[in-house]
């Protein structure tokens, strides 16, 4: 595992009812653009570190390659003409700089131009540069152009977001046998559950709550509270502000671009909502401690 | 929730050495495409139940629709012409047999066919016919032509099994101070543990390792067992058939649609490893107890 997988995150602790400012460790996300043959093939949200690793398995899961004799090369973008791409005999491992572009280049042993346009044409048209690097922080910037950062200002009680877990439980031990269902629940500001859904996928069990808002033309949901039950990544945050939802609280651990979405975009980002206890990564201000 | 959303499975239970057969509910996972004026734009791996809504705020999420007043029409295919499709000013409830088909389409309230056409044209190609019908039968049967039953005949001892958590979590102590990861182990048929990937996402720790492998030339994965710190799905399975892997192992539940897939594919599927105990949903040939 490179350095690169956890960085240290600002963080508001409570614990019943008190407040402290500390630091904690957030597993990284970031976006690997998967190229074949310089052209844009895939972007996926990931932890760096085998990334080269990740791009050939990915590729095996896709169908692109059936196995070792397929792969030619695979390099970071800076590695071009450096002999530093990986190929089936042998390449040098990257350095920082270049894991650091979040860009990966996949050559094909045995492909041919039009084989390659066949597969481009399959896939969604992804929309990137030539250039080396892509990235957190231009992922966010390019939210910007569609979603409206979330002004609202009321707040919620520390003692509301701890009876999250046991409001939703009593709603899922009804639906759930099975151990096999996330669940998401949407909460008024008084505290009231207005809704629950679940599903073998989190955003699934997202999807369906806003969706059915939005088919009661009930968006933005400026006064409500998106509760998770496990961890929150920059997909969860992203479908929170085109919602409109103020607060998401989570059983399990954010993201660092699920941190920095919610900073970014004015979203209250609560975390390990466990007895009575919980971490807050973004916006703490709507939290209302005695 | 719909009844749809669990199903009884067979399953064989181990407990501390001894073996039992019985019945256990997994989380349903079934594909539903959403059609956009007919034409396909998405396939998601699913629970039953709410497909509307998903639908809605799935488009609503990849920023096909920006609120309620671009929707249409959510219409089960078979609800054409019945007057149960859902419009804005109301619509009936879906019948079981409509539900069952998979598919939704919806309309855009302001959707010219140029800017449907362009909607389409960024979205990857879905191979799916115009029939209505989609299920998870057909997704297997659809792996058959890109991939080939598992025929390993070795078998791996319970107590092996039961020892995976704790070797896995040896190794995640060191790397996971987040909390926020996820982690796949490569066990060879020994024990020995082989390799381990970390990731914020299950899918990409097993192409990390999956991909390794590939990379060495390695594949397929004949004599190993590969062990998920999560839940399986459909994808996960998918996966371990490409590699070649016999047994798949998870700390947590296995979806309706991983089972059939294990089942098809001749892998063996462990579920719920914990303590002295797990439950086998598919092969349980491969698990020697004494």
């Amino acid at each position: 595992m490179t350095p690169e997988a956890q960085r240290r995150v600002d963080v508001v602790r409570v614990r019943g009812g008190a407040r402290e400012a500390g630091r904690d460790q957030a597993a990284t996300e970031e976006p690997l653009e998967i190229r074949l043959h310089g052209q844009s093939f895939a972007v996926i949200m990931r932890t760096p570190g085998a990334d080269r690793e990740l791009a050939a398995g990915f590729l095996l899961a896709e169908g692109v390659i059936r196995g070792a004799d397929d792969l030619g090369t695979i390099a970071y973008c800076a590695d071009r003409g450096s002999g530093r791409a990986w190929t089936p005999t042998g390449g040098e491992g990257a350095d920082a700089d270049a894991r650091a572009e979040n860009v990966v280049n996949v050559t094909l042993a045995n492909g041919s131009a039009a084989a390659i346009d066949r597969l481009m044409a399959d896939r969604r048209q992804v929309t990137a540069s030539s250039s080396c690097g892509v990235c957190g922080r231009r992922t966010i910037a390019s939210l910007a152009a569609h979603a409206a950062p979330i002004g609202a200002s009321w707040t919620v009680a520390a003692s509301a977001i701890t009876s999250l877990p046991a409001r939703l439980r009593e709603r899922q031990e009804v639906f759930d046998g099975t151990g096999g269902l996330h669940a998401a629940g949407l909460f008024a500001r008084g505290g009231t559950l207005v809704d629950v859904a679940e599903d073998v996928g989190r955003h699934n069990a997202v999807d369906k709550i806003v969706g059915r808002r939005l088919m009661r033309d009930e968006l933005p949901l400026a006064d409500d509270l998106l509760f998770v039950s496990g961890r929150t990544s920059f997909e969860i945050v992203q479908k929170a502000i085109y919602a409109g939802v103020p607060i998401v609280a989570a059983v399990s651990a954010p993201s660092t671009l699920a941190i920095e979405l919610a900073e970014a975009f004015g979203v209250t980002l609560v975390g390990f909502v466990r007895g009575h206890a919980f971490n807050i990564y973004a916006h703490p201000e709507r939290v209302a401690t005695v």
